[in-house]
């Protein structure tokens, strides 16, 4: 049986942890926070219990380390509804200029499983867009966009520096109407992290997400990466 | 510029995690792949190209390696619809057995954090709950319940291993009515590591949802790490 009624009991980290929470919650962002060794003072613990606690709240992203110079408390994180706003729309919504920068642009056959991702047959050329995300010049995400190539003929790297989806509606006249997305946690392999400017193997989101125009046809199946650090999905919840 | 029209571009190590894709997709769950040293001459790419590729699906929970044994096709994960659905419906919607081991249960003063989530006074005590929740026997999440102790007065550890919102309902006579839920991708730490039985710093969900009755009494504030190998969220989107 468990200590019920009895005096609290939270292991050292986690009361470290909710301590250094606390302070965040009163600096706000941007301000430094104490030394390690100063935290260890004035907390009561070891440098090693504060160490853990900070390393564990910079992943979170409610700190920031800045190589030489000290531990600093991060901006809040983004916070997306789950909707189909594009990228571009939403970063507009919240005062933020939305760009995208274009990695690469190939076609290539679709082959087994993307055509089947596509609903186009394996011998169907596919463009394959790689684009960075940014908001306010930060880089967000990265994906990796793939579109029937008869979607959009003559797509040029230059087109996607914007919004895709205005894109397919003022150059192709296609609307998307229907999504279906999951989400997975993952982290960042080397690619996506010097993409993104994070630490190998940060947390991230993985999004997928395939569209439908109103006939059914697929226009898109997009992969993306999102940083974990900088961003959040935030949903209001009404019984089912 | 891009090498638009020109043959297919990619690179060793994403062609190679295509074709290990398409190979989980013929195989089946359960099934072994073939050993690295196979697929690095079947599919012409070196032994450390196929590791990477293997890595990455194994990070993102295509694939289970089992020590001496081999690599493994593994289940697919859990589809997780954002609703207010408690995890012990859920899981019985899809014929698995939802269960819940409780590892603590505390009482603590709220503090200025915690009172502010649960909308009490800092002096106020909070039931501390860590319960691990389980489908069909797996470890599936581990999850921290605070709750206000007079919402659950003389509440034990064993009340604590079915659903939560049904002793709400029939025990206290208390209906949840909305609820604000945020997701996070994270890796785990060691004590949730241990606890899922995955290995340090695996990607995971941190989901944290403040639950509150229809005259808005906050009644909860839980914060859950899902295995992000075996659970993902799927949501059908329709423009706003």
């Amino acid at each position: 049986m468990e200590a019920i009624g009895a005096p609290a009991k939270m292991t050292k980290q986690s009361a470290a942890r909710q301590q250094v929470l606390e302070l965040i919650d009163r600096l706000g962002v941007g301000t430094a926070i104490p030394s390690e060794r100063q935290l260890s003072v004035d907390l009561g613990v070891s440098r090693l219990t504060v160490r853990a606690a900070l390393d564990d709240l910079a992943r979170e992203g409610y700190l920031v380390r800045r190589r030489g110079s000290g531990t600093y408390v991060q901006q809040p994180k983004i916070s997306q509804q789950l909707t189909m706003t594009s990228f571009s729309e939403d970063m507009r919504r919240r005062g933020m200029a939305a760009s995208s920068k274009t990695l690469s642009l190939t076609r290539q056959l679709a082959g087994p499983r993307l055509g089947r991702f596509l609903n186009v047959s394996p011998g169907d050329d596919v463009v394959v867009v790689k684009r960075l995300r940014l908001a306010d010049g930060v880089s967000m995400a990265i994906e990796t966009l793939h579109i029937p190539a008869n979607v959009v003929p003559g797509v040029e790297p230059r087109d996607l520096e914007g919004s895709f989806y205005e894109l397919l509606r003022t150059r192709y006249g296609v609307e998307i109407s229907t999504a279906t997305q999951t989400i997975e946690p993952t982290v960042t392999n080397e690619e996506e992290s010097a993409a993104l400017g994070v630490p190998l193997h940060s947390p991230a989101f993985l999004f997928e997400r395939t569209s439908r125009d109103a006939s059914s046809r697929t226009l898109e199946f997009v992969h993306s990466i999102y940083r974990g650090d900088r961003y959040q999905i935030v949903s209001e919840l009404t019984p089912s």
